[in-house]
């Protein structure tokens, strides 16, 4: 792809009305713009992102026998008055009237439809557990949305459901979607903590956010530093194997200021391990047990021959918000690099060629290497223009590939200037480029 | 995949509510669930086809050089009102006030929101053309929605819009399109023919409608039968070879009722060739010049130095009620078979494997042979239920995997019982079961 071909529409300064550098970064070199309050469009380069992030949560996702299902965006609010949330919800839900007066609402989340598909298709303890997601639009009033993509109207989230017969079960769902957003998160390079959170409008008992640190996040978090050492290497998706990755994890105090308690906390962690900091959510999930099953109905027989409500929880992932979150993790805002994560970046490489008019010679090996690569699968972007090769390297650490590979005038037979963002270049062949490059890829 | 642990709801008998058989084989098959008036619910099933023909869709849309970008669901009344299309548009459009008691809708088509993004990111000729699509949920609130997924309220469309500097070359763009179309619709086992058509609420001087035949179709069709003989093969994306392939499609008379001329069907179509008959509007591209770039100041400068309006295309798949066109053209609703074309089938094989309690044989059987099939790609969904035969044989034939394993009591050691639907079924061994399908799966 020639950038002079492409949809990248790239300003020379960062966006005044941006505060927080993901949104900076985002209006300035592209990738979203705004349509009106608190609702954007993706242009090509934000839109690769984020696909890329849905195709690794819907992986994860279907790894533990999730099923992915569609729900539309406009529901009717009679269910919703089943819940009892409808008068509940506020202002944040967009209520609509149809042409027919009938009261519909664009779904600020789903309990109330997916329970609605459960109770008029399952019938039988047999048929459980049934773990459902789908990633879809949603919209949320926000009074004020603010900070680009990460406090904004529309959005876009993947959220799961999981349905059980009895709370052992769903326990071990519930440590399923626990296992798959610490693999996700892996996968998008963020060190994502789960902390116990209060369970707010969605109710129930047992909650976890998900948060990774940033100095511009909105959540105060109060944690043991060990956390961050923790991973899930080796879980398998057993009851006790999840069992022991959810103690391994709770033995440290982490939790978001809502549940935080000075007392605890200091009597919990020595006062070396203690981090007070701030954190973005970026995955939240919640056991609520017969909250909704039981206001609208939705049992299962049992062995015995009776009947009881199913036991469910609720698993979300702000999809759009990780491409904000990623920024906020990554963007060297002060050098003005960023550096995706490769299982995520927009391209692979960028290819920043010197163009002197006259002479296609430093173009044509450009292109050249640009079929090399898209051969083994590696997405590289072409800087064709005529401007000077140092400016074209800030719009390239900017856009973010990871590698930038850089033909300037001096070009030696077979050795190509290669650098991998915010380390030394060096001069390597081709197929030594493509080894470090899949290498990478694998890895991620 | 178990047939017991998937989201398949399956009903016994034909939902009485349903009037065409796509609706009733949804229905009945749990490919989507209605959750109020024309809105639906995609479950699991369904959702694999459209997510398939999606797919298809975007590498046709890539293959022309098109760009991939997302819009919102949700657009501000302003621009509407700039292009003067806000009143015109009628009861149809979704109308919402949000909190702040602003004028929002939910979007029924782009143009409007396209031509704004358009218009504050390119400036110059030199980054022409642009070919813009994206793949987004839609909303048009129908008086009367009925017929299920083909004429409900929510559905999911591919809308794609060209802007070019002059006449000559935004036709080029339009031409890339219509070959696009008929690639994309001959990938999905559909003769869909390109047939001149009216502009209705998009405006313009040139349109065409891409038409499947189906008795259950809305719109009435007059042609010449040889149309269904033409084909795109060979055609590159040159200007010269695109316009000839279109000449070699409007050699032919082909027109919806809405450009029927009586008189000049019977002049220009030999009685032989004459066909009257219904379909299904599966696509529709336009031109429309500068319509939209004019009213909304969507200009760039020439070579020259002056400045002129850009000159747009906007082009339309219904990519949700494809999947119900598909089941119009291929549900054989007499003997209840169903045979997705294997580009877009749920499942490629379904392995019907005879269950006897205390004899598990059968099923280890069939897990193997599915587990084999894997290896190669291809997707199987197992019936694992202790139901007869023949009820999972009629069972499979409405979920509609275009081919059947078929495993009894008297197994044979190395040899399967293997069916194409609706041919007869053969003994061969595994590996030529294999060979057979990875060979249609190339061809399509």
């Amino acid at each position: 792809m020639y950038i002079s071909k492409s949809f990248i529409p790239i300003l020379k300064n960062s966006p005044s009305e941006a505060k927080i550098k993901s949104h900076k970064l985002m209006l300035r070199v592209g990738m979203i713009k705004q349509s009106s309050a608190g609702i954007y469009s993706w242009l090509p380069l934000g839109f690769k992102v984020m696909k890329k992030i849905e195709k690794i949560v819907r992986e994860e996702q279907d790894r533990i026998g999730a099923q992915e299902i569609l729900m539309p965006t406009i529901q009717s609010s009679e269910i919703w008055k089943e819940s009892g949330r409808y008068e509940d919800y506020g202002d944040e839900m967009l209520r609509i009237k149809d042409r027919q007066d009938r009261e519909m609402l664009y779904g600020p989340t789903n309990e109330e439809l997916v329970t609605d598909i459960f109770r008029s298709s399952i019938k039988s303890y047999k048929s459980l557990p049934q773990l459902l997601y789908h990633i879809q639009w949603k919209f949320r009033d926000e009074i004020r949305p603010r900070f680009g993509i990460m406090r904004c109207r529309e959005f876009y989230m993947k959220d799961a459901y999981s349905f059980d017969v009895n709370d052992e079960e769903a326990l071990f769902s519930y440590n399923k979607f626990f296992l798959s957003y610490l693999k996700t998160f892996k996968r998008l390079d963020l060190t994502a903590i789960p902390m116990a959170a209060d369970t707010g409008p969605i109710g129930g008992s047992l909650s976890h956010e998900f948060i990774i640190l940033a100095e511009t996040g909105e959540s105060k978090i109060f944690t043991d530093k060990r956390i961050f050492d923790l991973n899930s290497d080796g879980t398998r998706l057993e009851k006790k194997s999840l069992d022991d990755l959810r103690k391994k994890y709770e033995q440290f105090y982490s939790v978001t200021d809502e549940k935080f308690n000075k007392e605890e906390f200091e009597k919990k962690v020595s006062e070396s391990n203690r981090l007070k900091t701030k954190g973005i959510e970026v995955g939240h999930i919640f056991y609520f047990g017969d909250k909704y099953s039981k206001s609208m109905g939705a049992s299962v027989d049992l062995p015995g021959g009776k009947k009881d409500f199913v036991k469910m929880g609720s698993y979300g992932i702000g999809v759009s918000r990780l491409v904000g979150a990623i920024i906020e993790a990554k963007y060297d805002e002060k050098n003005e690099i960023m550096k995706w994560p490769i299982s995520v970046a927009p391209y692979d490489v960028s290819i920043i060629a010197m163009i002197n008019k006259n002479d296609t010679s430093s173009l044509d090996r450009a292109n050249r290497i640009a079929s090399e690569l898209e051969k083994s699968d590696i997405q590289s972007i072409i800087d064709d223009t005529d401007e000077n090769i140092s400016s074209k390297i800030k719009k390239m650490n900017l856009i973010g590939a990871p590698f930038q590979i850089i033909i300037g005038k001096q070009a030696e037979a077979d050795l190509i200037e290669f650098k991998e963002l915010g380390k030394e270049s060096q001069k390597i062949n081709l197929t030594t480029i493509i080894k470090i490059i899949k290498e990478q890829k694998v890895i991620n």
